[in-house]
């Protein structure tokens, strides 16, 4: 692929693929348009086109999308043909509720490893998953040859444990750390920090 | 104001806001610069100046940006000078991480009530918080005034308690239920979903 394809544009892929399922599974639909999608998600019918434009011919005039076939498509796009392994680091609450989260099989990703430093956290055992000492967390990344990570440990760790993760091959990180992370080019940060996203609507009202 | 922020602007405040305060309260710094600022958060120094002019002149040239009042400033802009009493909805897992999030506090939100529909749930203490029935969810929240709250329910419950949330005078949400919400003009609602953020990252792998 050559063309240069907007972050943006990406960033909305997965709330389509998202919303697609939904029509599928939960509807039973088997074509939609970009004007129903557009519909659904509060965007406008032109910019899903364009978006979805980038990457192939999708739709078909008057009949619009096929469903599964654009759901297909969209996981090969972004790479969710396969199932990715991801490490959590941080078992508090937060890492509890993700591990338990059942959100992640089916879209893509399975939580294999789950890391804490807290004595009485490590050998715990989460929804089949048992906490491991973080000291052995280099050991065994490098062996897994896992690429992604969640980050949910306090702001003062959350950059020794994303230089560790970085060493140990993985190249893409979500972190719940409120805290700006410094990676070498060519790993990706996702961010998630419910202040932040609070801050951001206060603005407003 | 007259002039129209855009949200992208908008968006960063709170980023520059966290880094502002982490300089000063956990590295004792009284000033800062444009350059310094943007070398910390990956972001070009010439954006934060861009960013911060729409709303004036915060900074010298020479002696940078005086952080203390920097933070007041952007406090004031994104309405943080008073405390924002928060509505839980959802009290499984990650309801639970939620409320006991001590990230909060200082920075602008007290969550005030937490409800569910769970007969098991309600009435459980979480860290002096009571569960309260979500059946008296709109009483409750049209005698409080509250404006934000934030949704940790299942999808297929969460436009029927949006719509409960916006009835009852609640302006601005914050959803970690992976479903778009349907919200009147006026309602801001913040999207936070693990796999949709996974899956923007997959694409780069």
């Amino acid at each position: 692929m050559t063309e240069q394809i907007p972050d943006i544009v990406i960033s909305r892929l997965p709330v389509y693929l998202r919303e697609l399922t939904r029509l599928a599974e939960e509807e039973g639909k088997v074509n939609t348009s970009s004007h129903e999608l557009g519909q659904r998600l509060g965007i406008s019918s032109a910019q899903i086109r364009k978006d979805l434009s980038h990457f192939g011919e999708f739709g078909k005039q008057g009949t619009g999308y096929h469903i599964g076939y654009l759901i297909d498509q969209l996981r090969e796009i972004l790479h969710l043909t396969q199932e990715w392994q991801v490490a959590l680091v941080g078992a508090g609450y937060l890492g509890h509720a993700l591990a338990h989260y059942q959100g992640f099989e089916h879209r893509g990703f399975h939580i294999a490893w789950v890391f804490d430093n807290d004595p009485a956290k490590i050998n715990e055992e989460i929804d089949g998953l048992i906490v491991r000492d973080v000291a052995d967390m280099d050991e065994v990344l490098a062996e897994s040859g896992v690429k992604m990570a969640i980050l949910v440990v306090p702001a003062s760790a959350a950059q020794a444990i994303t230089d560790q993760l970085v060493a140990a091959g993985v190249c893409a990180i979500l972190s719940y750390a409120p805290i700006h992370l410094k990676v070498p080019a060519g790993v990706h940060v996702s961010y998630s920090d419910p202040v932040v996203q609070l801050q951001r609507m206060t603005f407003y009202l």
